[in-house]
């Protein structure tokens, strides 16, 4: 029910960012734009594509990535991060693969930020971008299990 | 002289992301290292690179970038921002070129977080990563003239 999930009050960076990759990981459109904040300036940058912004440009092209039915297996490592009271800024490593193959796995960085407004914590930028293959074995071997 | 510009106040973070990408045409490290936060949780990806974090090994890959004697050419345009009273963060098109050879430009998006601390404004994050070839002739033709 779209108009429950919109509502969805994430009290945590964390939680937004937990969320973000669940909705991902299941192809679920309305629960990934539940996440993002409903305003002009975000931004929305897809692995090897050009700026996104705004709300409805970014749903319409999640909307894209999940219409060809193909699922995403997205594992996620938190890196670093910069948190204030109203601000949070996330470095992660994505590994993504797909759900019938799962040979082909792709790493990934993004640069997610969040802010807290009245409905708690959302996403307002999500900067993703392919990374080296050898990302997994020298950048974050301590981390990646 | 290194000591005096590591004590540059930027008073905005506009101020600071003015003396990255004056320093990085220039390919003056020192001034570029003095816009970045002295942290750990600094976050650089050059694109199509990995990540890099810390504020030496930053520095490392930024004296990297500038050892071949190449100068860069770089225009960059603000898209959108959004700042709070300790976090602003900006998302910027950038058109490199090299200046032997203005013919060889490349779109590049960047995502630049700054952060204000004690000295003024510092950046703790710039993600840029390879745009699509027709950027600037369809995402951005009303700011880039």
């Amino acid at each position: 029910m779209p108009t429950t999930l919109k509502k969805t009050i994430f009290a945590s960076p964390q939680d937004a960012e937990a969320a973000f990759y669940e909705a991902l990981s299941r192809g679920d459109l309305e629960a990934l734009m539940a996440v993002w904040a409903e305003d002009e300036e975000t931004v929305c940058i897809h692995p090897g594509s050009g700026r996104i912004s705004g709300y409805a440009a970014i749903r319409d092209a999640w909307a894209q990535v999940f219409s060809n039915g193909q699922r995403l297996n997205v594992r996620h490592t938190l890196q670093s991060h910069h948190h204030d009271p109203l601000t949070a800024v996330h470095s992660v490593l994505e590994e993504i693969g797909l759900h019938n193959d799962p040979s082909q796995r792709a790493p990934v960085i993004a640069t997610n930020v969040y802010v807290r407004g009245a409905l708690g914590w959302r996403m307002i930028v999500h900067h993703a971008s392919p990374a080296p293959p050898d990302t997994f074995s020298t950048d974050a071997p301590q981390v990646l299990h």
